[in-house]
């Protein structure tokens, strides 16, 4: 299993109110066309706490449907419960994942420490059929995965890695410093990308690369190469429309993107609503700068 | 149907991994011999985010039994997406709750603004059969149900009030200013209860009163008759308890104290975890305490 | 020396860049014509971190011709070296200010916890000549001066109470709770200013208070006369126009406001700006309203 | 002037409660043997909100003396009020300061919004002597100078660059995008040292620079030269003594690590404290790592 590169956390395209499964094996099929080294289903960005458990499962058996071997099919499975997290990965290894992604539980906040989380994801990875990786996104979950506790729990020999999505360049590197060489961590910020990535990331999770597979690939290989000033340079122009499809926009400004470079985005899932109009010209703007200068 | 008074969110037993409906039972009839206006059932206190929906419905179903029409039965029905949580006020209201609580949506913190909240809302009130209630609850999600939203909101004919977990009374005050007198705002933290009656609050939502519930019916009772100083000098007996089944503890510690007062409390469901040695003694003192010089 | 009542926390005149001490005169005088129990000079309102030392002194001068012995003349000494606030507070006391409010120190915030604060305040109460209240006002310092922190001070002899700020009435009502009866909280926040007088405290420092002190005094006596309902009737009229004082527009509104009612407010000092017409407008509204009905 | 590079913010010495001059020279005499590029005098890690006016002006003084023209000497000036700052710029060039930088004010937390700062930079700039540097240090400000304003005030012929002490990666490089190339932004921050320069940093301000000049500037070149894997080896040695220097212990801290060194930090100014023996300990064993192994 390949955990380095690119990985886009693919939206799940809704017909109505249900799955969109054409759709999603359409775009599938695309990605699996490019550079990326796999996809992550049911992450944030695909409306994972919008869906039914069969919804997921389902659409985790499309997708492995699509991705070839050679790619890494890496699925969401976190939930705030740790047996239900449980049967989400069991489930997820059975429908063909090869590694789970476990966001941490974040609702009882006060209580959730270093040593909960511990807990937590040993419980998860001693039953799990398939490599874990932590997974830190504290704009959503309003917790924080602390370097201390990814350092204990990357001593689990079924926890492989960690997605750590914040912009915060000082914990980034030490969580890095204080875990393995061999322990897989990926960025999750568009816009701190590069400095993931120079910081010593082995790849990313992006949203961002759903949309712009490419240059998200050619960016990680100058890193790769050493040519760091292309890379700084090449990370500029993509930073506005990390901010669009990120903090600005979220999940529906993905998707419309993605409606505009010949993916099927379309609706998000109340309560998630659209992007205002101004916010569509942004992108467009930003599509077509990239588009044109690449 | 009352929303004036007090009403514990009661917790969840467990026996080993599954809902102990036998001691849900007994606690629910201890409680109905009190002057407490009702139950919430499911609320966060009740570990609702870890349970499954089959568990959920089960135990409204027990709840319902127990509680007479003479009292209220609010149920937790909040969900991530708008759809899942009219699905979740529909099954509640078809197993007999008078009145449904309905937590924010928070994952998707960035785009969780008031325009957001007001169409989750207005959707799951239009199609509720039963009056709604509001949750505001930051501690745990994160996002602020501002008080312009709730104005908004209590315009809509089947939105009949509101939990306000806040002690920020600045805040508390401000809803109370800007809903109709027949919006009932119920407070939810125990360590701001006479704050909150004080501020026009018509009830409360308190973990505490599930372990004492006739002081916390004696506060509220002193606060209609008038007498403040009483009921101030009781809030200040009660806040050390407050305190530790909060923000300290929070739900391994109630169910630590209702152990100690002849419910059945049991233990939590994972990742939550339990009250270290330390923090039992604090709480057995001010149960001790309470007990010994009301 | 009487801390129970109403202070306004006055602001500083400017005729271009200098102090106008004729106003600050004038206004003195007809604050003293009211029931306010005294004033406090060179708080947060008055622009005391954007005053010279020697400007400092001469406004203490002018305000200690004004205010009579029969009034407490407060002065904010707060600086952020434990020196400087021991040379200021033996200043003001030399210029007959009746006690001092030492604004805690807050530029080096990772290290100004519990210990640092009792360290600073005991030193300063012990080089005081008049008795010290202490000052915490987070929305300002951005640190937090926690009710541990006021317990273990109370017991100084030469500290005899506090200014805060919070409309966090968790934190208010702890202090309350944990400091002795005769050891006097004021509150600083209009918009719960009811709530904390209800919580128990003595008094309150009240921008407000120096635009419309007679309403102020009115509810400050009606909680005295167990009067609470009258008492949240009036606090609900005034919170409007403490938000715009406060939160909105700061000491800006404050100045407006008093230009508007008969006393000089006029401009603020660089970098504090104006009030947006639209902000005039709402403070003329909210004055012309509680000038009508009260 | 000379912006590239490392600068370090020196600490003041004293001698009980003055500062001592001699010690001051002697250090900058060391300092000034080595290939740092200038000093920051009268920093926050100078301990400048501790010190009076006088004394500031007799640090720069001194400082000026042992700094070379060579080498450029930045002198800290901000100031709450615009005024004050204002006065205290044309002392410090005065007193022969290359450059000033200019702390945000950050009292009036509600009211420091872009359009406020704008206001006060450009008036300091029209004032100014010498060039301005913009400094965000939100740590201890609590108020953040966004992007969008550094790019607005790097249109003013004045202001030449900026210090931004966050770790967070994205809104440095943004700062850096929406900045003309010949606008020098110096990091802030030991643990995101090398994650700055990569994104683009002109160099740094390091309190880490005054104990350890040499691998500062060594790491420094590394990234110029373009070896970005040795540089980012080297950040993760020195990440643990700039932790120790900065969040856990401060002034403290690297005045107790440059007494190990051969220079004089001696003690802090009250309300500043002491470094517990454990950190004594662990500050002794980063600099023998250091050390030993560079």
């Amino acid at each position: 299993m390949n955990l380095n590169g690119i990985f886009p956390p693919i939206p799940t395209p809704f017909a109505r109110d249900a799955v969109d499964h054409r759709a999603l094996a359409a775009n599938i099929d695309k990605w699996m066309k490019t550079r990326l080294s796999g996809l992550v289903i049911l992450g944030s960005n695909g409306e994972a706490p919008l869906l039914e458990d069969a919804e997921a499962d389902a659409i985790l058996e499309t997708a492995r449907k699509g991705i070839p071997s050679s790619k890494t099919m890496i699925a969401g499975v976190g939930r705030e419960s740790t047996a239900a997290t449980i049967a989400a990965t069991r489930r997820a290894a059975g429908l063909g994942a090869d590694t789970v992604l476990v966001r941490t539980p974040s609702y009882y906040k006060n209580v959730m420490n270093t040593d909960a989380f511990v807990r937590h994801y040993t419980a998860v990875a001693d039953a799990s059929p398939v490599p874990v990786l932590l997974y830190n996104v504290s704009m959503f979950t309003g917790v924080n995965l602390l370097p201390e506790a990814a350092e204990r729990l990357a001593q689990h020999g079924n926890i492989v890695g960690m997605k750590e999505s914040s912009s915060d360049m000082a914990q980034f590197a030490e969580i890095i410093a204080r875990t393995p060489d061999d322990f897989t961590v990926l960025a999750g910020s568009g816009t701190t990308f590069y400095a993931a990535l120079s910081a010593g990331a082995s790849g990313a999770v992006l949203a961002l690369s759903g949309v712009i597979p490419d240059i998200c690939v050619d960016l990680y290989e100058m890193v790769q190469k050493g040519r760091h000033s292309d890379a700084l340079a090449l990370q500029r122009r993509i930073t506005p429309l990390a901010k669009l499809l990120g903090a600005s926009y979220g999940i529906a400004g993905l998707k419309y993107a993605l409606d505009q470079v010949g993916f099927t985005g379309g609706p998000t899932r109340p309560p998630l609503g659209t992007v205002p109009v101004d916010g569509q010209r942004r992108i467009q703007e930003e599509l077509a700068s990239l588009t044109a200068r690449v």
